[in-house]
């Protein structure tokens, strides 16, 4: 099928390759294009002198690495408009009713009482001490605090690890590849994988390589065999020696990989000597709780900020049921695990945390020095006062396991409406174990455009999964199309060319819209093939 | 004279070439040296089993931008002990007295009311939305707020400039770097600068070449030969096309640029096609406030975190005293301007803010999306709250005011000190009229070890302000060398090698502390000179 220019194209605001400039005018423009939630539009430049001339051309300037970048394709996807009415189970973004803060007061009241918090053998941890300049790893207290949380549910198995804080799991990704990676070099990822990985990989100038997933996640036979086989004059670099990672719950498949999946990809890495980024940000997020608790809590207590806690068993088979991460099994001291405050706490307060070999936590805190310094002292101080003061490790793992139970609850009102209205001759999918995505497969064999036989090529899969995407954000949700999340080359060819892929999230609609959002995704799909 | 291993030399802990595992093992032995205000030490890693083995060398695995990156040097100066009594004329900390919150609640109470703030054609606010995902440009609420101010400020002259938020200046200098510059390039600076630009220049692999200065600041003179007389196959790149400049109270000279000099640095941009970083932190201190109004605030007050209002005259005579900046210059659009919330605001919510033309804040809002996505939540609301609904433009502009006079009779105690204290036959400085710092030419011509009419090598400039600055901080007081802040090559070669220099900072101690200070400095220079 020829690239056509069919009103019923995507808009080019869908595009991934969308210009920064176009991306302010759609803005400006209160466009449809919508995010989960609402956000007010951003100010135009305030220069609103037409006399004066515009700025002499920037261009001839950009480095290499700045000159082709316009930033995270994702984050394009979800400009929000605030007039939207569109149902969100497009992006990744949780709800504010799932944050643990309900209410803080952030003013300048001299007649407050000082808020201070005391720790033994550390000075008080106060308004004063966060405001002023802070260490590069983290403040001492909140890393405590992590170091704890870490040892407890990793206990990494060599002696010199350790942990520092990041200004979020984006920017410790960044830096994780600055630190391993030089431009032209190969990195790893899974064949599907997270769009902010591809966008941070090629302004870096990496050649991504995807490798075959199947129901356990990534395939430690096709990374074997990658690796064995590779051929630096064609693939033009070195064999590479970083894979990247999402074991639980993964973007966009939702594929948990299983303790079995994790011992024979680290095997492949000890073999091969690879550095492993463990991005790892929906953990905690266990969609198969004990069916003893999961009567869901009461929605009143959690639109207060106050998820009501499990039970006791409920909170031993949580921990019980937590798959050991690829950080418990490193007795090299070969994984980077980043851990992030955003899907199990709040993502506003762009707080994440790094655990690796002492040597690699040291080129963190390095690279901390010259670009955030530390990450914002109200946060940390926000964060430590939750988890240290309110709850305790205890009440963290308690707050986990009840978060966890909400999440399934709508996975499965999600999973339910699949069930109910997606044409199950077309569409399937499995039922994920961990975080918040489904991960949809429509089948292209009955699809009128298609001869018998024949195979698309990714730019007609594209162009149907962008249609089907357009269509159903025409109708009133917003879902992800799968050509978004393709890393690079696939290895071995997924041979999967006669369907296209849609990533579903139940982390941000409500029940309601759960159910119409697929409903009209429904739509969406049949429509495509009538 | 030849490197020594008298004890007297510098410790290692104070050279800026320190290992990270050093500072590690110093941070944990409770080593004396300090920062400006003591933080607590933090924890070592939490692995405690000795019986497990340690990690593999992780060193062949870095890439070769970070495989010799440590960090940034004036922070480990800064390593800070909790059982110092070490006077803090070193690191350009702000006093936590002189942050405009004085007390914030920042804890999860389900009784508090909510606080919500409502803009008029904004969205609300609040807690809920500061925690969700953010623009990657900094939120509409504030960003507003900016672009007014900068254009009440800094009116640039051309059309298409705008304003984003960044994650501290910090972040905003290794962003507009990587924008800009290519391994390998030169990069312009003044012949001393920050420390925290030569880090990232060196972790990027720039050559920096150092600019000469005189008492208005970097000379144009030496710029425009410098950039006439390139030698391409001499200095092994292109001429370069990036000038990092610290336009007020520059660190660590303390000098200021006139209007006319930065119309004449502008020039030879013009002539030479370069891009300005103009790193602007002190902008708004400005030490020559109306004498009408000089009158010490109440320590009471202050301590309350409220710094009395200045007159209305004393604001007039404060934002007429502003000297326009190189972006109110800015014809081209080729300016970059830094502002930072760390000297005027506070350093712990790691808030900047840059302005230039659209096409590069494209950019900065792009290495935004996968480094730290957007600033902190909670620090942006807390800006926001302080300046939008608590001050307003011209409350901000009375505290700047206020603040500069705070600034000014902390300069004129340091100042009345080293007047006192130190040798004038040896020492000699420059009054300055913005920032925090003073800086003291001490010359070597009647020093001991000289013979009189050589010419010192830098390696002995540098052996002879360690020993002093350690002579110094084992008296009792932190002062900061010289040496730490010479950018690369100078050109042209600045004929001074018979002085050596030292960056003092009114910035963090109390009155009675700089007058203390300055005398246990002026004893480890007279001591150097026995």
């Amino acid at each position: 099928m020829a690239q056509s220019t069919d009103p019923s194209d995507p808009p080019p605001a869908l595009h991934p390759t969308l210009e920064p400039s176009t991306r302010r005018m759609i803005a400006g423009d209160h466009s449809r294009l919508v995010a989960s939630l609402p956000l007010p539009t951003p100010p135009s430049s305030s220069s609103s002198s037409s006399s004066k001339d515009r700025s002499r051309p920037s261009q001839h300037h950009f480095s290499t690495e700045s000159k082709q970048f316009t930033g995270a394709a994702l984050k394009k996807l979800a400009t929000p408009s605030p007039d939207s009415v569109i149902l969100p189970l497009g992006a990744g973004r949780p709800s504010p009713e799932l944050f643990p803060w309900d209410c803080t007061s952030i003013k300048p009241s001299p007649s407050a009482e000082k808020n201070r918090f005391v720790l033994k053998d550390a000075v008080d941890y106060d308004l004063s001490s966060v405001l002023d300049y802070g260490y590069a790893e983290g403040s001492p207290q909140l890393l405590r605090f992590m170091r704890e949380h870490v040892k407890i549910f990793h206990s990494p198995p060599y002696a010199d690890w350790t942990t520092c804080l990041s200004s979020g799991s984006t920017s410790a990704l960044e830096i994780a590849l600055r630190i391993f990676c030089n431009r032209g070099d190969a990195v790893l990822t899974e064949h599907h994988t997270y769009p902010g990985f591809k966008e941070v990989a090629g302004l870096m100038g990496l050649a991504m390589h995807g490798v075959a997933m199947d129901t356990e996640g990534i395939r430690p036979d096709s990374l074997r065999t990658m690796l064995q086989n590779w051929d630096k004059k064609l693939h033009r670099t070195e064999r590479p020696s970083v894979l990247y990672t999402i074991p639980s719950g993964q973007n966009p498949t939702g594929v948990t990989q299983t303790h079995k999946r994790k011992q024979e990809i680290y095997e492949v890495a000890e073999q091969f000597d690879l550095i492993i980024i463990e991005d790892d940000p929906y953990y905690f997020i266990q969609l198969e709780t004990s069916t003893a608790a999961t009567a869901p809590p009461s929605r009143d207590n959690v639109a207060n900020g106050h998820i009501p806690t499990v039970s006791s068993s409920a909170e031993t088979y949580f921990t019980k049921n937590l798959i050991p991460s690829y950080l418990s099994l490193d007795k090299s001291g070969r994984v980077v695990r980043l851990d992030s405050a955003s899907k199990i706490l709040a993502p506003g307060l762009r707080i994440g945390w790094v655990t690796a070999n002492e040597s690699v936590i040291d080129k963190f805190a390095s690279y901390h020095e010259v670009c955030t310094a530390f990450p914002s002292g109200p946060s940390q101080l926000m964060v430590f006062n939750q988890l240290c003061e309110n709850w305790g490790a205890h009440g963290f793992v308690n707050w986990l396991a009840s978060l966890s139970m909400r999440y399934q609850k709508r996975r499965d009102i999600l999973l339910q409406a699949c069930q109910d209205h997606l044409p199950q001759d077309i569409c399937t999918w499995d039922i994920p174990t961990r975080g918040m995505f489904v991960w949809i497969r429509v089948d292209l064999s009955s699809h009128p455009d298609l001869v018998s036989g024949t195979e698309l090529t990714p730019l007609e899969s594209s162009n149907i999964d962008g249609r089907i995407m357009t269509r159903a954000f025409e109708n009133g949700v917003q879902v992800t199309n799968g050509s978004l999340f393709e890393a690079g080359t696939p290895f071995p060819s997924q041979n999967d060319q006669r369907a296209v892929f849609f990533r579903l999230t139940f982390a941000a609609a409500t029940d309601k819209e759960l159910v119409s959002g697929v409903q009209l995704f429904a739509k969406a799909v049949q429509d495509e093939f009538m």
